[in-house]
């Protein structure tokens, strides 16, 4: 029934977006980079834990600030209280009234940052919204030469700080993550601190709120977080060791490439570009 | 606690894309078209119903034989087989005997058409994968002038025929829809016979599989469709009327200026651009 069989599309896709990944030709160790667990979150739901990698080359001040609220414990016993259809989930009631510890509610917005002295390996590709895009130590970015700032950008899966009206009304106490097709217009809107390694499906896959922009309802709708630490503190043996691909390794490049320009049979047209929030950031479980 | 509220972006977006949406500034009757009972299937799950309309202006074969197929039963008791996080939702299990009734099992692809004669709506920004985007009678769609052809494009919501290796080898049996960010590779790979206008996150929120490629390993995981029906075939009470923005209105093109641009107290920074993925396709209730 090879006719019939469902399409097969994308076997490589599925398997570089998956922690488990281990390709038949395997790159070389040097291509991969252990993810740091001091900056490191595991988020743990009933449903299982979503790590996220944060990212201080972005935010440095927001990853500090957010690592001293978990460190008090301030995302213990919060809810994800807002998921919004292609657009975010999003976590931190903001009538929760959660230890602060040394953290501050508000910092001014890292919207963007220069972009000297950050490794940018550069995509050749046009963007729709951006002047330039490519990676920074594995975060999907954009960098603007008339100005010399760069600023990750809002692919599936990245994390970041809600806000209000005003551009320091953020500081952590409330995240999201993007649960769809990326909502590129937020970039360099708000702080971006980090993107999902592992279990955006966990968030992907919540009910959405029925109520305006996703909100829940009911807190009777919210999903509990039972815990948030950071992964350098909990003991080794509990930890989800990830490694992720470098993205300034010529292995990215050829995985870049053969997204581009696809050679498998069932492709009858090469799409011959690539967008900057459909490469694959390769991640996987270390082998021990 | 004003300051400490969640991000309040894009009420416009959420209000946009739902279809209940009654906006406050009401465009003119004329701006909206109704959805065509004769071109629209309901697949009825037990969470609910989703609304799809289907699109003869891009693959007219593959719709004819996808109402045949409907009429036939072929999909009643179907299953959903097949969920890939950040990528699609797709049923149609090959294994299973529905009837055919006057529909054939494949067909020649309809990835592309001749753009002549398409009522092509263009969008003056830039895009990563084609030469020029836009939309055709609420479709996002693409064409090419060094070719003459169009195509419509795989962004969220879109659905599409699951094929094997062969172009000809899908006929709509199997059928997926994109649950992610926009898969633009598959534009021109692919037939594309429509868009779900309500009830898409029905099929977001369904548990990923756990094979490769997000197939289901267990049949006990698949969710069942209980029928499918083209609308026209339901008894009137029984519709889902919804009327879609027509993509060639002034208001349409206000609606892209305010997303490009967006003038709201939140935004710090304008995108000015916009891609044809983001652009918001509102849908609403008919009004009785």
């Amino acid at each position: 029934m090879k006719k019939h069989a469902p399409f097969r599309f994308c076997i490589a896709t599925f398997a570089l977006f998956t922690a488990g990944f281990v390709g038949a030709a395997e790159p070389a160790t040097s291509a991969w980079r252990l993810i740091d667990p001091a900056n490191t979150l595991y988020m743990e739901l009933d449903s299982g834990r979503v790590v996220i990698e944060l990212a201080p080359q972005f935010a440095p001040n927001h990853v500090t600030n957010i690592k001293a609220l978990v460190r008090a414990k301030y995302f213990d016993q919060q809810r994800i209280n807002r998921v919004q259809d292609n657009f975010v989930t999003q976590w931190g009631d903001p009538n929760f009234a959660g230890p602060l510890g040394d953290a501050k509610r508000t910092l001014p917005g890292e919207f963007t940052r220069s972009a000297q002295g950050l490794p940018f390996v550069p995509l050749p590709d046009p963007d729709t919204y951006a002047p330039q895009t490519g990676f920074v130590d594995g975060f999907p970015a954009a960098r603007e030469s008339a100005t010399g700032a760069a600023w990750a950008v809002h692919c599936y899966g990245m994390v970041g700080v809600g806000r209000g009206n005003e551009s320091d009304s953020g500081g952590g106490t409330e995240l999201y993550a993007v649960n769809g097709h990326a909502p590129r217009h937020l970039d360099r809107n708000i702080t971006i601190v980090g993107r999902i390694v592992q279990g955006m499906d966990l968030l992907a896959t919540l009910p959405r709120g029925k109520g305006s922009m996703g909100f829940y309802q009911q807190p009777s709708e919210h999903t509990v977080i039972k815990t948030v630490r950071v992964a350098a503190d909990v003991p080794e043996a509990e930890r989800t060791a990830l490694e992720a691909m470098r993205t300034d390794s010529p292995e990215f490049q050829k995985n870049i490439e053969g997204r581009r320009n696809r050679k498998d049979e069932w492709y009858k047209v090469a799409a011959g570009k690539i967008e900057v929030c459909n490469v694959p950031l390769p991640v996987r479980k270390v082998r021990k």
